[in-house]
């Protein structure tokens, strides 16, 4: 199938893939006088007395925000927000099917932070969580950051935290596969995005010890010039010998490569290169640092790209509804590492051991149930760090 | 029925009056690669090479944000944000039951002109218009002026317009049964708020120019001490002969008589000073400036006024889904004063000669076929006056 043309096709005929429907009814006099005025005044009364009652009297217990400024949206890099919008209303049908969570689409027209920040904190009173989307780095994590701090329901910014999670959940399963174990192996990483950040950051939470990032320029080390502040902070909590040189030279010996990079970086070559048994993950998309079929001869023992077309597909959609499901669920106030690293070993459960293989590390993005188990453990999760309100 | 009481009751099971879903299916891979990537990439790269096509590709064609500071919520006043969010839901379900316009609230917390402005400038591109609903004036006038000029798609103030545009049909049709005309009448109003301004700009608009607003310190007048800028603005463009009075004083002769303020504050009396068959709509909610039977024994031709238990309700219902269904249907950039005459007539046109009657001048709120007849005259007299875009 021509994806681009049968999309566009399919997008002219569907006038958009989200729809706002009434779950009250209005067919009467008395209809209209309970869901509008008079009687409407009553729970306005209720949720100024307190305004946690907003959660049992309106949407905002099963409402997402999904906020873009349109300046990464996919591949295609800084588009605008009203060219991101389908990427976004396509995120939020996704929430719905997979999660049965309401989100909305709310395309940002400017690219200062803090335009992007007020916006979103302003609102904050409407949702019950704010998906942030394809925001570029390194604004994105000020943006986060900033949000985390002044908003009391979860900020999460799915390209970072989503990839992260189901990065962990293949991890988890191809550690198992071969036998390594994540505080004792060596990963090394091409590109040092939101995406390449996150992902180390919960490994790291996660047990790992040994682990260094690659950018265009080869290994981040501590005091190499030109770093931006989130490299800076990478540079301290990884790297602890301080190598330099290319990706090709940091990538000897090591147990797992990790690419959220650019097409073709890796070589058979390289992949000979590393221990026994290596875990790769070049996720570039739509075409990947290396070829399946090529790193497999190379030697690698399992392989996880980002497309549906070969096997082991590192898919968001696996993370973000279950996420968020389970985070509404117990009105979380926040989305941490406990939560994430409880969704990502949700999802790597459901793959049983009989029917672990090279080939399958990691459930179908299609898989329906994946979504239900992630909320389930998530909420949990929130339970157990504090962050659960109900 | 308790509606207080039975509303709570409802608004707890509902979860929400409102719900989104989703318009593309996504069982099968194709069904992803379609909604989502990669054929999505497609859709955004055309609105990327011409941003119209937002309207085409995106439901933003069929989308408006309902936007609220929560200040000042039915009569219940500031509230704050998430305490109005259920008659913004209610709002959002009747945009949807009666025009099949997709709409979202968005509830902001802060009460600064600049920041609602911001917030609602900022996301303009995510819809096809914004209803700003239960704003407190003078502030409502600062925000609806700023946001005209700066944004591309309609902004409507329905507290204010919506009731003008009823408020002008009722009319329309109480001057026909009373052999009145608009240019040769006397206007009286109790109320110098939101509506009542916006009432007057567009009967003005239609041709009256005898008219005379009162606030709580009697008749608004060139001069008077103290008037805020929309007043002083109305004192210019009313009360040509500068009367100065209570409004027991003013009211004499006149023969309309217009209430937007409080219970109780029109007496017999009065309305025994007006010209022979006066119109009242004495339109304060939930207790009328005058009850309707005291009015009629005082000599009242015709009386509406906003309740559901009387004839004649002049409820915004009537016009606001259908104003929006025919500005959305022509992607208009504005909701201009021949769009809110031009709805004003469809549906005073609703009540056929031969059913008008005292207490039939106004269809029925619940009458579905109001909508399509006011967005079909909406977006006629869109194109007539160049906003229309298609």
């Amino acid at each position: 199938m021509d994806y681009a043309k049968e999309s566009l096709k399919k997008h002219q005929e569907w006038h958009g893939k989200i729809e706002v429907i009434c779950r009250a009814p209005l067919e009467t006099r008395d209809d209209l006088s309970l869901a509008y005025t008079p009687g409407v005044a009553e729970p306005c009364l209720e949720i100024q007395k307190d305004v946690n009652k907003s959660y049992d009297l309106t949407r905002r217990s099963n409402l997402v925000a999904v906020v873009t400024d349109g300046t990464a949206v996919l591949g295609l890099g800084d588009i605008g927000p009203e060219a991101g919008m389908p990427v976004m209303e396509g995120k939020c049908a996704l929430f719905k099917a997979f999660g049965d969570v309401d989100a909305i689409p709310l395309c940002v027209r400017s690219k200062e932070v803090d335009d992007i920040v007020n916006t979103v904190r302003l609102l904050a009173g409407s949702f019950g969580g704010v998906n942030l989307e394809d925001i570029s780095a390194p604004r994105c994590f000020e943006i986060e950051r900033k949000l985390k701090e002044c908003c009391d329901i979860p900020i999460f910014h799915d390209d970072q935290h989503g990839t992260a999670v189901v990065t962990l959940a293949a991890m988890l399963n191809a550690l198992k596969l071969t036998g390594k174990k994540i505080d004792e192996i060596r990963v090394v990483t091409s590109g040092a995005g939101a995406a390449g950040i996150a992902i180390i950051k919960l490994l790291i939470a996660m047990g790992l010890k040994d682990v260094i990032l690659c950018d265009r320029q080869g290994a981040i080390y501590k005091g190499r010039e030109g770093l931006n502040a989130e490299k800076e902070e990478m540079a301290e909590i990884t790297n602890q010998e301080c190598r330099k040189g290319t990706l090709a030279e940091v990538l000897e010996g090591a147990d797992v490569f990790i690419g959220v990079s650019a097409p073709g970086c890796v070589t058979p070559e390289m992949v000979k290169s590393m221990a026994p048994n290596p875990i790769l993950f070049p996720m570039a998309n739509p075409v990947p640092e290396i070829m399946p079929d090529l790193a497999r001869e190379a030697g690698a023992a399992v392989i996880g790209t980002g497309r549906s077309d070969f096997p082991n597909q590192i898919n968001n959609v696996l993370a973000f509804p279950g996420i968020f499901r389970g985070a509404l669920d117990v009105r979380a106030s926040d989305i941490n590492d406990e939560m994430k690293i409880a969704a990502a070993k949700a999802i790597a459960s459901f793959v049983t051991d009989d029917k672990l293989s090279p080939d399958y590390i990691i459930p179908s993005a299609l898989d329906r149930e994946v979504a239900a188990a992630v909320a389930k453990a998530v909420a949990q999760a929130a339970k157990d760090t504090g962050v659960a309100r109900i």
